[in-house]
């Protein structure tokens, strides 16, 4: 029998990361490909004692179905820990998502259409390109520099579009310890973009997963902050600086959006877990987060300050790499003539893996970069696996 | 600030259902409105210890990503729990999903394209409304009686569909104990729509939440099973048989589907909480599930029949109702001059509440019908609600 499947699904490909990847489990690979968080740092034994409370005291709401927008409890418990990293907001404009990645899923849904265009960095994350690639839209990318986006080339861009007739549907920005480059935009960036968007009434989305992961003390204000809540829908989630095994996030917008992102999210999946909403807002409530989240800095700052020494250490001239101050990932840039998939083998046969740049890209550019993550591995590792890498890149060039 | 949304979101309104809903929560009302399992059937000791279990020894996995498709252990044991139930599949025809509504949705965007034909039920599962119709596939409803989907209706409109050159992407049906309505498709029927559906080359999808909950010790052989696993999709939940807090269910394929669901799944939400996956996997491998199934049933069994004998004792002769042998629900069929939208106020002053039938029809029909939930309310909750539902009914006549 055969069966005709929808236009959608003829545009979701298989991810050739995934598939590249089953090389890094080889015994023996030390591998900066994955994303995960340090397992060490999970609090288990909090978690078992906060699970055991929440069913005790209310399991006929925690094993019930619940609202779509979440529990009472837990956006007020978000909005506390918003509030400690300098982003308020009101119960209103909050959203539970099961994962930041249906929060993406669900603003596919609310605002893309076929061919009709949006913008994001270049590189930017995996999952969002995605998310946006299922419905059809034309993904247009803004090359970065140290300082983020870089403004000029998106309003050349912006203009371009005009000239079209078209308006993009939404910037999509990841601010802070960018996934995958490791770049953070500047304060004055992100005043400019604000500018930008608010001038020409085009939404922002602000993906902040890895906000709260500063290795400086130093946080900028959001794109939410600084447009005071006016044009931004921020993206939430513990995955990064808790653990991403409850697939828990959330949504930050103007109410008017909120709304139909609820509405949507009756279709998707009538609610997220209420059991797992319940222990994560008594995690919060109880004030674990901030020294979770001190604790993961602590565990992930001297890994990525292992990585860049190790990286000026043994890399050659052509190379160049980003520096990081905060999150879990850096980028590497290598000659142009340089594919890192076709050096991929190399680099596993000298027992280190790593994830190609070109994915990335919504262009299909960025062939000779790659990106590595120093949150997983330990500094044992990073020291010999960049020494490792350095070998493969120097034969290669 | 104004923005565009996408077409989808265009298709989305508010449920009719929830807004009158609010009503039934007025103190004193008795409310048959719902389709909540009875709290006090939730497991919370075993939960408590299982959880305990699960983090002490596999926290790092159970709070850590997972694979799209689901945990080993996990899909282990769904194979484990079907195979009780007389319904066999292998890992690989198995994908979990973050609840059944997830399921929908995934098969609304692997299947459905805007003004492509399907096939349902009238009435159907709202929320399976809800996924197709944000496609914008043209629904197609077929009437019911005692045994299920009129078989002959179903040709005609496939005849009808042929001469214009279309076939539907699928029939979807709920052959068990059916939300809304009760019925059961008899097993005659369930030969006849299989014939038809391989004939013509037409995927069956077999929601399947409430098979478990049979009331007379009788199940009758799922489509999925009766077709050898050829062309039907089989969709289950843990919602209704133990509790819905943890959202997680999981759809049964051919594994060519189920390859393109967890490629479409990791733009969705990556995967389905392994901390909830590896607490149900311990649960249903601790052979817990059967007596909970067996403890939902001795519940809700006799909460059906004094719904049963309360109809017939109070209401006019003009009502006539379903007798469903297992599930939660029942479906009152009112003369067609009465809307039952019309005289919901009346109830909720009578103090009683039921969900209006139409918007469970594709076609928008339905409006002298309701729904009543048995699983809720207490057996005197019952008795009285009924004897109130009467006298409204009786007054409106």
């Amino acid at each position: 029998m055969s069966f005709k499947y929808s236009e959608i699904s003829k545009r979701i490909v298989r991810s050739e990361i995934r598939e590249i990847l089953k090389w890094s489990r080889k015994p023996g690979v030390i591998s900066f490909g994955g994303g995960l968080p340090d397992p060490d740092l999970f609090p288990i034994e909090d978690i078992i004692n906060i699970t055991k409370d929440v069913l005790t005291n209310k399991g006929y709401l925690a094993l019930q179905y619940g609202p779509t927008k979440g529990e009472d409890d837990m956006l007020d418990a978000l909005k506390q820990h918003m509030a400690e990293f300098g982003d308020h907001a009101s119960t209103e404009e909050i959203c539970i998502t099961s994962s930041s990645q249906q929060g993406l899923d669900l603003l596919s849904m609310l605002f893309l259409d076929e061919n009709e265009p949006i913008i994001m960095e270049l590189p930017s994350y995996l999952g969002a390109i995605q998310a946006f690639k299922r419905s059809g839209a034309d993904m247009r990318g803004i090359p970065m520099d140290d300082e983020g986006m870089d403004i000029e080339f998106l309003i050349k861009v912006l203009d371009e579009l005009q000239n079209q007739g078209k308006k993009p549907r939404f910037i999509y920005t990841i601010p802070d310890f960018q996934n995958p480059s490791g770049i953070t935009m500047s304060l004055n960036r992100r005043n400019n973009l604000i500018e930008i968007a608010h001038e020409r009434e085009i939404l922002i989305l602000e993906d902040s997963p890895y906000r709260e992961l500063s290795f400086t003390n130093k946080t900028l204000p959001s794109l939410w902050m600084l447009s005071e809540g006016k044009g931004v829908i921020m993206l939430k989630t513990f995955s990064k600086i808790l653990f991403p095994g409850m697939r828990m996030g959330w949504m930050v917008g103007e109410n008017v959006h909120i709304e139909k992102i609820i509405m949507l999210k009756q279709s998707v999946d009538l609610c997220t877990p209420s059991f797992n909403q319940l222990i994560l807002g008594e995690y919060i409530k109880k004030g674990k987060m901030k020294k979770t989240i001190e604790k993961a800095i602590a565990c992930y700052q001297p890994k990525s300050v292992a990585m860049l020494s190790a990286l000026e250490k043994n890399m050659p001239e052509e190379i160049s790499w980003s520096k990081p101050t905060g999150g879990m990932f850096l980028w590497l840039r290598l000659p142009e003539r340089i594919d890192t998939k076709e050096i991929f083998m190399n680099a596993i046969e000298n027992n280190v893996a790593y994830v190609i740049g070109r994915p990335f890209h919504c262009d299909n550019s960025g062939a000779n970069t790659m990106r590595l993550n120093y949150s997983f591995p330990s500094i044992e590792q990073i020291e010999k696996g960049i020494h490792q890498l350095a070998k493969t890149i120097e034969k290669v060039l």
